[in-house]
């Protein structure tokens, strides 16, 4: 005895989803069975609409119905300035700052040797190319902080090096906001070692 | 400046599954661009399937595709035995056991005066036609333990004393396998108020 079909081929549907156990598909699948008829019309017509209209950008990888996404079809967009980010998701992070108003190119992943990942599979040369091609004047970094993400970075600034660019990359340091006492001590040595001057009277 | 319409429309439809959140719809609607294209077209039609095919069974109120569930349609199935559940869900917990041979009956929700749930609400007045019409000789009372179902079992019990049936609740205790230092005190208590004899010498 199990669900009727329809519903176990939904909650196996459900469980192809990275981070989707058992129990919580199935939970996902009966509450379905609340969701107004025309909610689940709209659900079943996304999920096929997404996989079907959403592309890479051909310039930057963001994610667009066309061959172009919007940041870079956009003329007011400073398009001599890159950020360069690991993931579409991020993207809209830094839209959300609402003042930056360069460009960004996605790269596929990170520099991870241990697994087996070069920078030909995450398309490096693309970014490379762009850059030189399109006389790119500043490559913000703006990936994890973490030992993939310190190899990539430290990949393209060596590719970098010859060419008329800066390289930056984003500040690490407390978050605003957050209390002193939870900050990890990586993070505390970076604000230290990166502090600020904010009165100078020598 | 946010995702592209399309996604956008996913991740709201992810967002009415009651438990997810904003950053886990997009997650979730962002995986589906990785997912293949065979299983993205089953999702979507299971979605819509789930929704227009998954009905009610008549007699016990569990999930079906028919008029009638399969469990209530077995000849072979005790017909006198009802195990009384508040989710269709936990039908397929008891169907795992594999030896219980009896019928169910899935109670909409549980009595909450406080939430202003009244018996009408949770239609147990089909659970108590079905006891009367069906010369039923058991019912086991298997909803939570909490103060809801307490209630919920009370009343069904009250409303059953003046006929020829028998009322049982399932036995709550320590759980098997489960380590002693981590049960609550009053699981506790009814594990050892309901303890059973092994040797009787006296």
């Amino acid at each position: 005895m199990n669900y009727p079909s329809t519903i176990q081929k939904l909650i196996e549907c459900f469980r192809k989803i990275p981070g989707i156990g058992e129990k919580t598909a199935e939970r996902y699948a009966l509450s379905v069975l609340n969701l107004d008829q025309e909610v689940v019309e709209q659900f079943s017509k996304s999920i096929i609409d997404t996989k079907l209209k959403i592309r890479k950008c051909k310039i930057c990888n963001n994610l667009t119905e066309d061959n172009i996404c919007d940041i870079c079809k956009n003329e007011n967009r400073n398009k001599k300035l890159l950020c360069v980010v690991e993931d579409p998701k991020n993207i809209i992070l830094f839209e959300k700052i609402g003042t930056y108003d360069g460009c960004y190119h996605v790269i596929n992943g990170l520099i991870s040797p241990l697994d087996g990942i070069n920078p030909e599979d995450i398309d490096i040369e693309k970014l490379l190319n762009r850059i030189k091609e399109n006389d790119i004047k500043e490559v913000i970094l703006a990936v994890k902080p973490s030992v993939e993400g310190e190899t990539t970075s430290l990949y393209i600034s060596r590719m970098l090096k010859d060419y008329d660019v800066v390289v930056s990359k984003i500040a690490h340091g407390v978050p605003l906001g957050a209390d002193i006492d939870y900050v990890d001590s990586l993070t505390l040595e970076l604000a230290l070692e990166n502090r600020k001057k904010i009165v100078s009277n020598n």
